[in-house]
């Protein structure tokens, strides 16, 4: 099971992913190889971008969410950390507009150079009417209108 | 960037997806190896799953979605089509119960076998308040009183 490259990230977020990283544009350049799959694209306003967490540690299996010591030991699968056996991200995206085979996005949370290996029509089957939580979840994650 | 298998997925569906998948159990078992990764998930209601489809071809970028001619010929990464250069899919599933390394889920949009990548919290973060699509998605991927 090996992954192909199909693009990669390119914005300002060298060491660190901004606060505010919900509202910054990234840039995401696919590969030419890969122009085919981006036919129709555009009429999405919003895409789904899975990423390649190159950095994230894929040996650790148990933190506390968000690096906060308060938060209860977890296991990642229970979490969003890039550190994971496989360090892949899932981001839902504005696609803000598409330039030939760059697409710019809003809300990526990525660093730059991050390796994209797909992307996918965001639709409302991503989209729970009740869900439960656990007690660390805080509560901008949990109230679809308090984002 | 290399994968690791780690679990699969254990339902009825051997040679197709079944119209009320929805609605229907699915089992994910967890290799013994990852299962401190699980320390707390049965917290969550619902959680995102990641697998490997390995009947994908990796080959086809443009497709009629839905397998329908009648739709337009698009690009795969503004679709859910399980053909696509990295053939991961992602689907958000109930967790109705942990027992032990096996987690019995509703709703998992895959074959008997297909190996398991990653399974991640879910959380709002996935939510899109006022999405829009292209003219081919169904009515029922559109409005999420209505799924």
């Amino acid at each position: 099971m090996k992954l192909t490259r199909v693009g990669e990230v390119s914005n300002s977020f060298l060491d660190e992913i901004p606060d505010d990283y919900k509202e910054r544009l990234s840039e995401i350049h696919i590969h030419e190889k890969y122009t085919d799959s981006l036919l129709g694209i555009e009429d999405h306003s919003h895409i789904v971008v899975l990423c390649w967490f190159h950095k994230g540690d894929r040996s650790i299996q148990r933190v506390h969410p968000m690096m906060d010591d308060n938060n209860p030991l977890v296991g990642v699968f229970g979490t969003r950390s890039p550190v994971r056996p496989n360090p892949l991200s899932i981001t839902v995206c504005e696609l803000v507009e598409r330039k030939g085979n760059v697409l710019v996005v809003k809300g990526l949370d990525a660093y730059n150079g991050t390796p994209v290996i797909d992307i996918k029509s965001y639709t409302t089957k991503y989209v729970v009417d009740s869900p439960v939580f656990p007690d660390w979840i805080p509560d901008r994650w949990r109230d679809k209108n308090d984002r």
